[in-house]
């Protein structure tokens, strides 16, 4: 049976549950709806302050916006007694009101490899989560991502490369996928938790320093406002958004005029020369990168782009180039050619 | 009388030359010119390691490309014996074979004030440059900042604001002024120096954290590394550099369209809505920064930006936006209309 929490509204819950609603409303799905059965939303709780004010806040403002509100407690089984952590935070969900509310136990052991304990973890909970939508039925699973998570992420993208498509960080809207709270910090989720009267777990996990994520929010994020003065990691949230608004606008420009200017070719795709010497550097680079990434499924570096892209801003006769997994780039007079075989021949036209 | 410096040719000097003579084959001035003077280039030379290694590369490479090549020195007088060590410093120049080789005495006290000590230094030094550039007429001012002093700058961009216009560091070219060094790292040039037996001088500035940019290069940039591991200040200036290409790519295009979507206004400005609201809101925020900073001289932050743009994406009838300098942004029809009066008059248009 729901308890009767009647938590006083401060300030830190009001933001929650506003950002709550701004996504609900973003949705166009402000109002209740007739009939039918009103939509579900799943909240993804771990149990931690971050997602448990999430959970609160969408179990108040699901109703009122013609929804209802579930939660999915996802357990990684990665430390002693995460079971039973799983379980209280299930009941804290069941007692806000949220209902179905699921346990979902994964082996991260048993995802795709490559990623290192954090990619594998990550991997492994989106498959959860995303099993737990289709069993539901779920429109729309909610995240508790914070800004400070985005910051640390912005950092975290420096390390793995540069530009805006590594420093873009977390979407606000991704498919199923919703984070409301990317523009609220860390310490007001859990102020609304105490607030509410609510307990967030701690997962050790997160003072783990072989964590990369870890280190960032532990160390080096820190320091960074202590050297640069406060507000940094606003900052940096502010510059993934616009950064992530920049690489929409030039995939969507990208989008419009890329069949037109590509090719068929052996084994490979011939783009238009004077398409990509006519566009400023920062749409050639893409024009680049993207074919590459759709034909070959190759993420070209910076350096190999500006290889490739020589061809034609700084002709002057030279060879092909070899790019991983056997590609090469060569530029056949009014083309430049990515094949496998190395082949220039332009194929007959198709569409 | 230049002296015989005969340095061997290790590879922290063979990086610095090839990266003075990308500068020199870049502007096409790669072949030795024909009967008329070899053009100029100065060099601005604090004795550091990274000036002292750039002047000693431009030395070599300016004859070899049909330039002359000489030095400006810039004396702060913000310590005592900056005189002599200026002095020192056009010495060396000189025995490098640089002619003509000036030294300027600045007082930076004297800059126009509000933006703080380091940049009332930084404005004094250009305008001795740009004075000494005049004076002897040369053509390109070659400045010693590094890949190191790239990373310093998007870290404190990140301090001041966010998104590419904050984080693109230094232009490689803008000007009269080339930076040929953003693609090496400080130690190359310090080694550079040590092989040629140039003794660099070490500015006790360069230690004093009451500058941030000190205390980035000492503490920030180092935890960094350490943290995300190496190879972070390669990406940050890799960063600044696409960033900067981003950035380029929407400044041409928004010059490409502006006059026509803008009509002149009472006391302001109208931009058409229907234009605001097709383009992707990338281009859509850049637009409305573009024309606020272009009519009034004043830099929207994104928040304000935001809100103006909300009168084309989320239009139900609010009302004027105030501004800072007294600017009201206002939805008045088939415009956004910008003024100081806070009148929506659409003036009969002009071209």
């Amino acid at each position: 049976m729901p308890s009767e929490r009647r938590p006083r509204l401060t300030p830190p819950i009001a933001d929650v549950r506003r950002a709550v609603r701004g996504v609900l409303v973003s949705r166009g799905l402000d109002t209740p709806r007739a009939a039918t059965r009103p939509p579900l939303l799943l909240v993804a709780l771990s149990g931690g302050p971050d997602s448990l004010a999430l959970a609160a806040a969408a179990a108040f403002e699901a109703p009122k916006g013609g929804w209802r509100a579930g939660a999915i407690v996802v357990d990684h089984g990665l430390q002693p007694g995460s079971s039973e952590q799983a379980d209280a935070a299930a009941s804290v969900a069941r007692d806000l009101g949220l209902d179905p509310v699921l346990v979902e136990r994964v082996d991260a052991g048993a995802a795709p490899g490559g990623a290192g304990p954090e990619g594998a973890a990550r991997a492994a909970r989106y498959a959860a989560l995303d099993a737990a939508a289709r069993a539901t039925g779920a429109e729309v699973v909610l995240l508790g991502h914070t800004l400070d998570d985005q910051a640390e992420t912005v950092l975290l993208g420096l390390a793995r490369g540069s530009g805006s498509a590594s420093l873009g960080g977390m979407a606000a809207r991704s498919g199923r996928y919703a984070r409301p709270l990317l523009g609220i910090r860390r310490a007001t989720t859990r102020q609304a938790c105490l607030d509410a009267g609510l307990e967030p777990w701690d997962d050790p996990h997160n003072l783990d320093p072989a964590y990369a994520r870890v280190r960032v929010r532990e160390r080096v994020l820190p320091v960074l406002e202590a050297e640069l003065g406060p507000g940094v990691a606003e900052a940096l949230a502010r510059t993934a958004e616009q950064l992530r608004e920049d690489e929409q606008a030039f995939a969507d420009q990208i989008e419009e005029f890329i069949e037109e200017i590509c090719e068929p070719a052996e084994a490979g795709i011939a783009i238009s020369a004077a398409a990509l010497a006519a566009n400023p550097a920062a749409l050639r680079q893409r024009i680049i990168r993207h074919v590459v990434d759709s034909e070959f499924g190759v993420s070209l570096s910076r350096s190999q782009t500006l290889e490739v892209a020589r061809l034609v801003t700084d002709w002057h006769g030279q060879g092909p180039i070899d790019l991983p997994r056997g590609i090469r780039a060569t530029r056949a007079g009014a083309h430049v050619v990515l094949s496998t075989t190395g082949s220039t021949e332009v194929l007959p036209h198709d569409h």
